[in-house]
């Protein structure tokens, strides 16, 4: 019994750590949210395998007011647009996409993470997810700023 | 009396021209428009010395519109947002301000450069100009861009 009672609480778990991923939605449209800030990691970068490349960071009108006041309201959307970029003629410049990364805000339903909801789709595909491991993937980076609301990027001056 | 014509011309002329710059507004707010692209010129470009940095566009919403439609009606507003950079630690982050760079959609006010008044304002600042000759700093350049409204962005995927 006890063997089972394990089992069943893992797959319990595993099903609502699913159910959990699968829940935040596409961000349709994200590229008219509020940009917040642009960075680009190069690929000599020591995360370069996941993260060399162009990313611009967007918020939704909610997500926006959150970096204004520090305090993020449920519905608030962070999206990281996260492109592969040439460097040529001097000039670098965005080619396509790798993924599309987003945070959406609901505190009750994402209350094991925070209140933080987290997905990545992969390329410009809208429901080729990534994230099969949240907090390895995102939670447990994101976790330490906790001052922040759990988001690093600042509105830029 | 030819002599004294051409010289009230001239002076109208440049008064004309002066009057055209100072009439494009500083665009308040230009960090809440939908952001277009992003890229960066590097230092070895060769135009560098007015170019290196990095290049944020943005649209107001009817500019917006006209990067959809390829027709940009008066009132649009598209803005370069133009920063210094660091490369450092395999990392490409924006610093201070070089200029804001704005143009301004008006077919009647700006007949002369085709419809759009051109501005820029140095660092930080919202009202010290830097267009002194609209032609050769800006209306030149972006004369034959007929096409696309005479803005060289494209909307991005």
């Amino acid at each position: 019994m006890k063997k089972i009672t394990i089992l069943v609480l893992a797959l319990s778990l595993a099903s609502g750590l699913l159910a959990q991923n699968q829940s935040v939605p596409y961000p349709d449209g994200y590229k008219e949210y509020k940009h917040i800030k642009t960075l680009i990691i190069k690929p000599e970068h020591s995360q370069a395998d996941i993260f060399a490349g162009i990313h611009h960071i967007y918020a939704n009108d909610k997500a926006y007011e959150g970096y204004k006041s520090g305090s993020f309201e449920d519905g608030s959307i962070v999206v990281l647009d996260y492109l592969k970029y040439e460097d040529a003629n001097h000039t670098i410049y965005e080619t396509s996409r790798n993924y599309v990364a987003v945070m959406y805000k609901d505190e009750k339903k994402y209350k094991d993470t925070k209140g933080w909801g987290y997905e990545a789709f992969a390329g410009d595909s809208k429901d080729k997810r990534l994230v099969n491991d949240v907090n390895k993937m995102c939670f447990n980076c994101h976790l330490p700023q906790e001052k922040s609301g759990y988001i690093f990027s600042k509105l830029r001056e």
